[in-house]
């Protein structure tokens, strides 16, 4: 009736339409035709079992709208008083460079990105880390660097590990000597690692003798948390004298001025590079290093980029020895890292490209020279200076006839906005940093008493500290080539070109969860009232952001079912490491500690069986069935044969292969009947939000993947969130949340939330989506997954489904009896997909041979059925191949990717140019074009150069 | 000395390190042997004339760098108050899309791209154009509507002067109607600009029969200004009965509901689409917009985009009928409009994408529902609603029984955080808006003392205002694809990757200074104490936005040497505008009403002429010598005939020739002289600041482009700002600050500080160069510019120079002699620069046959020798095809631009295909792609297509 409507218009967008990709109606109703369902409703019960199965709303507040989200998120962070940290140790103030924020933390095309196992699309973010590791390399004076570590306390975690497998003289009795001057957070984190390991650590004051005990490693701090710089050579060198391994933590601003680690004889270095233009963030995300001398580069856990060449000859990178990661080398492997940080390490990387090596050493001396002025105020005011010899940091003994104590000027100094850090009754530190000006100086110097200090701007020389910096560094030219703004913005756009992420097309990574990271659960991640917070800031000031990580922990636990939530992993790794341990100390506490067996199935992520040996446990294979089901037959044996040992299962549900398995019940309560825990791994949990709860189908454990379901984006390889979910019997053996708080695991990693200032993105989605968003995007997951099964089975068999045929969020490709027959691989159509515009499904995971596609519920009709199109173009390729038509050494598949250099040369393949680079239903104007051709993998493990290759290296290999 | 280090060293990097391209010392010192000077002192000293050189510094604060700047403006922003506005009146809360604010906003793909005046390297923000243009043309029912104009009342003025054109019946003395229900300050901006055009003008109330004068045309408000929607289509067809020409300025929300100006009868229609996600931004930039009926697409002013093939019958966009712009027609033109709001209305018309037409339509029920609400809230409190009929405005006669005049109603708003609009002691109004909320509601109605209302979500049906909608709108499948945020955000990046912008390369435009735009000064275009403001809030809300406004105004006359400065005027045209219209007061004040001629070289911008014309001004032309300078004899001539009537010279200085004549300060003093008063484009100011001052050596006005030398981006073609700089004598004819102000000329824009959320920009890029930066700036231009010209001089002749054979700022390449030799054209030459990564310099302007090419200080070494070796490589194949080596008809320069889509066709050209696409000094991992190759601009004005083409015409036309 003209002039009159229904009111349901009134309900403004709400954000799950703009979070779902299939909202259409008629769009939904093909799709669940082509299935044959009536409903999604019905669709979902049919794919899950019964047994786990539930209608039943979650506890979750309504959706809102962004801007309502939005508003309440501002509140929260008005709950926060950002004061100035002079606070240090290891968190320091930075300006982010504008052109960097804008264009790598803000830009969709650094964040959507996935981490780069697929190089050919991924040459600009593999270069940006390649300088990265060069910077860390050069500053540390080592000769390769990863790229890169969680934070500085778990870097400072594996380089024990490192140190203690790569020392083949020492006894497994022998020690690890920390230094006492080391930050208390790593030592924290180190000695709950260590513990798991069963490496015994003894803390030394190294301005003494080296004790008489046997050690196998020395991790020392350089400056130390006092911010004292020692003259470490001679301990380096005493060390090694007595066969020790020795790591050096290092502040890379430092070692600008300072003599590098490698050149005063340290056999690697770790830290980390926040304070390169990387917000503290309440504690993180930011990118921490290792680097290590040569002869220990195949020793180094973590993701390496590497120069190789392509199948033109051409400089191309690559992620390097990848068979050292944990997911190939599994319960062998000697680290459980997968997620890095990588696009804090990009951040990091660029603002050594853009301030450049004199860049970087003007503002490390002005640093310095404010810590001076710092110092020579106290003096005045007749405090103490406890080390004359400092790079940023005044450790000051308060002369008790001021009238001060420590405690009284630090709250006095709170009172003034600034943050200092109290040691103990009469002493009390400062640290200052990029963003310190006169003026802070200045107002500190009056906290004192003591007039403000001259400007040190006029003064006439700057006494640097000791051991003085002679060798050279950041000289590629790479780092005097981008120091204007437009030049570093053309040349972060250049990189970004070269890539393909979520802003281009569909990456339909079985496993991964690639879905929308939307602008709204990203705004508040560079508000500074979350971003400017150093973890250690006084609980006054961070009430907001507490409160904020707070509430997502509990939301958490409502989607999971379980009663106990922390979110302090800061990957996925860390979270199963922290779940594990919390399974380790249930049963020491109830008397088994001989509970040491953790049966995994042989189809589970890597990751699983590297955790468990981090944590001290004992893997033992379970066998899966002909339809990739756990074997329960097999499961029956195991628990049989290790009895009283087990600790635990560790399963992923839905499982590794796509299914829901029906007897998910059964095998939990036989593990509870055998006395053992259940370890559900959250990765897939995108197939279960609003329809299942691990908490209560019958686990004790989870983590989960912030960075999967839950939106926070995969930044080209992290950063992760990886939270713990626990029953209410294991919620005490969750991670210290406070550093020297008593508690039976101890932290996890170095600051209290982990990566907290990216907790808001999780945040924001739950709060648009509500209860309903959020289970209709789990069903929408489960309809397009279906949809594509259902569509390719004819062209690729799909190798498992559960009840009714059914897949769950992602389904297998069986390629191999395809590869039989024709000779194309796996990794043929993988790098022949990206001339149709797509990134490669998951590869040769969890069964090799196989590519498993994960749609996820952002993904449209149109470009569900583009990838569908495409797969069926490419199958009519392989067929084309098996007919002969084509020769099996020269056709599209195997010469994929093509570049546009390569159709600009003679042609004698016997596919055209057009069929080579505009595949069927490729739009010439919008094509991605990769810049390199496929890349030869051996030939850089073979040849391994882990930085920026100078003029004559690439001379000489090209 | 190891240890210690100079305290220059702690000096931060400097922002003008940032801005400035060439800052290493050999490379300035490489520049400078190149010209054989030993300084950039010397070069300045000898490119400017003596008599107008300057070493005095500048009086401006010195410079700070990102982070104080940022902390200063955020103390301004901080002395704003944001309440929630309901004042309406053409400006309205909106949500911006998080998606398209942080993708189209605040990405450098989008906003430092040029007007798509090169269509091959712009496609895509000609493709989100041609969006715009169907939105508009839809919603107002006209079959072609442009893109776009600068706001909502010289949008209005713009209609004026149409109707007045078109309408061939009317008598010279015929009025214009405008309705007494239009928005004031839409009536002062339509008044301002016809009495400059010396057309009558009627305030009419359309209640009453149509007044019995002559009327050329009418002007109508739909819905009016008090929020009544009345029934146009009797008065449209009574005034067409009496033959005049009727507009209709239309509010875009409204007419989602709405029936069309189209079907009703008008012939064109006006207005904004600010509430379409751009942000109010105390009154600008967004896009105004003009639409028109069948048969006066023609007389459209503006920037038109249609759909035209190209060179391979693909269909391609481009601007349209560009023979009808100011540059071209000159003193003939209708308009003086050039810079539009590219940027804006690419936002504009991206929010109808991601709404579509449903999610519009939705927005627009929930905003009448809720001003329905409003309005049943204050009838129960007793008082009156005027108007029944109304959209989305309220208009209450408040009872004064209630003991409440309507300015204590609107003070206690004020109180409780929203601005109501008062229209005298008992009327208030409200306008509500799509972020109204119902809580607002809420409040208002208490404020009224009324029980809230019951939600309206809930109610059975809405009632519509009439006459209610019946025609469809935005059916074409744009408006249906991309509703999602992921789909969205790929639409965006598609788009984006077709074009060319700052972000890629050099953008070489001859008088348009494509600078950096520096995040810095981007950033605090998007902060809500700026852009949420109203630009009728109350003085006290605006404080800090006014103090940094007139800071601004302050600094810029300083810099030019004036006495006074207004940055109302929104584009360089308005500026023109308003200086020429104080010179007009100026003379009517000294009894000199007849001076009425303008003199204006021939070499000058077309939009000069144009200019003067809209103020009222009879234009003269004045030749140039063979030196490209001002011809002084036939000047003298000129002042001689003209006498008495001359009343300006408009000159551009340096020269649009690109040259510092030396005779400017002689000239200025003939002007004088003889009465006149002398204009001063500021175009080339970027060859002056800190050099020499308009103000100082002779000049009396001068308009500046705020998008050039200061840094605001170009945003494909808008938004601009053309402040106007005057002597002391001139100060009082500055535009009106408020409306109903008395003033002799008025408001020139609908907002008193025009596009004032991007003044921060402008005031942010001085504030950071401090007069040291400014000034070495300028060296720089100065520098690059003729390091170009000296190195291509032996390749192509450099067409002017001045004194010591030196350019000023830009260069003249002279390719007529080539074109007769070879048959190669400038067009060529431009087009050959795409393949080669470059946008094309500025063409046949000021002389034909010509390219002007100006670097800017912001270009480094590395690209400037990029560009200049492409130019090389091309003369070498422009002599290939002198040479005979290539066909005239066949050659890599008419062919060009190639697509990648070229080269995988068969290929019959004499040159290779790594010829066309990676020639000479061309990466190709740095490849810059056209998608169309050239486009034929006759064939699409023949067949004129300007909103997005429908299945059907697509079919037909390829």
């Amino acid at each position: 009736m003209p002039g009159h409507q229904n009111t349901n218009d009134l309900v403004s967008a709400v954000f799950s339409d703009r979070h779902i990709g299939v909202t259409a109606q008629p769009h939904i109703h093909h799709m669940l035709s082509t299935l044959e369902f009536g409903s999604l409703e019905e669709l979902s019960e049919a794919a899950l079992p019964e047994s786990i199965y539930t209608a039943e709303p979650m506890k979750l507040q309504a959706a809102v709208s962004e801007e309502a989200m939005l508003a309440e998120l501002r509140a929260l962070a008005g709950k926060n008083t950002v004061n100035k940290s002079f606070i240090g140790q290891g968190y320091y103030g930075t300006h982010t460079p504008g052109v960097i924020q804008r264009n790598v933390l803000e830009s969709p095309a650094w964040y959507t990105a996935y981490t780069p196992y697929q190089p050919e699309i991924s040459q600009g973010r593999l270069e940006a880390l390649l300088n990265f590791q060069t910077v860390v390399s050069d500053l540390s004076g080592m000769l390769t660097a990863n790229a890169s570590m969680l934070d500085e306390g778990t870097a400072a975690a594996e380089a024990v590990a490192l140190m203690r497998r790569t020392n083949r003289t020492a006894p497994d009795s022998a020690v690890l000597l920390v230094d006492a001057d080391v930050f208390p957070q790593t030592l924290a984190v180190v000695t709950t690692r260590a513990k798991a390991m069963g490496l015994p650590l003894l803390v030394h004051d190294f301005d003494g003798e080296l004790p008489d005990v046997e050690f196998f490693g020395v991790l020392l701090q350089y400056p130390g948390d006092s911010g004292r710089v020692r003259e470490i050579a001679p301990i380096i060198a005493a060390a090694k004298e007595r066969k020790a391994v020795v790591a050096v933590a290092a502040d890379l601003l430092a070692l600008t001025l300072l003599e590098s680690p490698g050149a005063l004889g340290a056999d690697l270095a770790v830290g980390t590079s926040q304070r390169f233009g990387v917000p503290m963030g309440f504690g993180g995300p930011h990118a921490g290093y290792m680097a290590v001398r040569k002869g220990l580069e195949r020793s180094l856990p973590g993701r390496l980029v590497g120069v190789s060449k392509d199948a033109a000859g051409n400089q191309a990178y690559r992620l390097a020895l990848q068979t050292r990661e944990q997911h190939i080398r599994r319960e062998k492997a000697t680290s459980n890292i997968c997620t890095a940080q990588v696009l804090l390490a990009v951040m990091a990387g660029m603002y050594a490209v853009y301030h450049g090596p004199e860049g970087l050493r003007k503002i490390a001396t002005r640093v310095h020279v404010r810590a001076q002025s710092v110092a020579a105020a106290a003096t005045a005011a007749g405090h103490t200076i406890i080390h004359a010899n400092f790079f940023d940091t005044v450790k000051i003994k308060v002369t008790l006839q001021s009238g001060h104590a420590a405690a009284e000027l630090v709250a006095a100094a709170h009172r003034a906005g600034y943050l200092l850090r109290q040691v103990d009754h009469d002493h009390l530190q400062i640290a200052v940093d990029e963003t310190t000006t006169e003026a802070d100086v200045a107002a500190l110097a009056a906290l004192f008493g003591a007039e403000a200090p001259e400007s040190a701007n006029g003064a006439a020389a700057v006494v640097l500290p000791t051991p003085v910096r002679a060798t050279d560094y950041m000289t590629n030219p790479v780092f005097h080539a981008h120091n204007s703004e437009t030049q570093m913005l053309r040349y972060l756009r250049k990189l970004s070109d070269a890539d393909y992420a979520l802003d281009r097309g569909m990456i339909p990574l079985g496993s991964c969860t690639m879905k929308l990271n939307a602008t709204a659960e990203m705004a508040a991640v560079t508000w500074p009232e979350f971003s400017n917070l150093h973890p250690f800031a006084p609980a006054s000031d961070t009430v907001g952001m507490v409160e904020m990580a707070t509430q997502l922990e509990s939301w958490l636990a409502e989607i999971t079912g379980y009663d106990a939530v922390s979110v302090q992993p800061n990957a996925g790794s860390q979270g199963e490491f922290a779940g594990l341990m919390a399974i380790r100390a249930f049963h020491v506490e109830n008397g088994n500690p001989d509970r040491d067996i953790v049966l995994i199935p042989t189809s589970a992520h890597g990751t699983n069986a590297a955790s468990a040996v981090m944590a001290g446990l004992k893997v033992v294979a379970v066998a899966t069935d002909g339809f990739g089901n756990i074997d329960i037959d097999d499961l029956k044996r195991q628990i049989a044969t290790h009895e009283n040992r087990l600790a635990a299962i560790m399963v992923t549900y839905p499982s590794t292969h796509g299914v829901f398995e029906t007897e998910i019940s059964t095998i939990c309560a036989m593990i509870h009947d055998a006395g053992g825990q259940v370890y559900v791994d959250g990765a897939n949990l995108n197939a279960l939000v609003g329809l299942a709860q691990p908490g209560k189908f019958g686990a004790d454990v989870s983590h989960l993947n912030l960075h999967k379901t839950f939106c926070i984006p995969h930044g080209g390889g992290g950063p992760g969130v990886g939270p713990v979910a626990v029953g209410a019997h294991l919620a005490k053996h969750l991670p210290a949340r406070e550093l020297g708080i008593d508690s039976s695991v101890g932290l996890v990693s170095s600051a209290p939330y982990g990566s907290a200032s990216i907790l808001p993105i999780s945040w924001a989605y739950i709060r648009m989506m509500g209860p309903d968003g959020l289970r209709l995007a789990t069903q929408t997951a489960i309809l397009s997954a279906n949809y594509i099964a259902r569509r390719l089975r004819d062209h690729y068999p799909v190798l498992y489904t559960g009840a009714h045929d059914l897949v769950a969020h992602e389904c297998i490709l069986d390629l191999r009896g395809i590869t039989a027959d024709s000779g194309v691989t796996v990794d043929d159509v993988a790098k022949r997909l990206i001339d149709y515009g797509f990134h490669a499904p998951t590869m040769s995971f969890p069964v090799a041979g196989t590519l498993m596609v994960e749609p996820t519920e952002s993904e449209d009709l149109g470009e569900i059925d583009r990838f569908i199109n495409a797969m069926i173009s490419i199958r009519k390729e392989i067929a084309a191949v098996q007919d002969g038509l084509w020769p099996a050494e020269d056709n599209p598949l195997v010469n994929a990717p093509h570049t546009a250099q390569s159709i600009t040369q003679e042609w004698e393949h016997p596919y055209s140019r057009e069929d080579a680079v505009f595949p069927a239903g490729v739009d010439p104007r919008a094509k991605y074009w990769p810049i390199v051709r496929r890349i030869d993998q051996a030939y850089g493990d073979r040849n391994l150069v882990c930085s920026c290759p100078s003029i004559e290296e690439l001379a000489e290999a090209f």
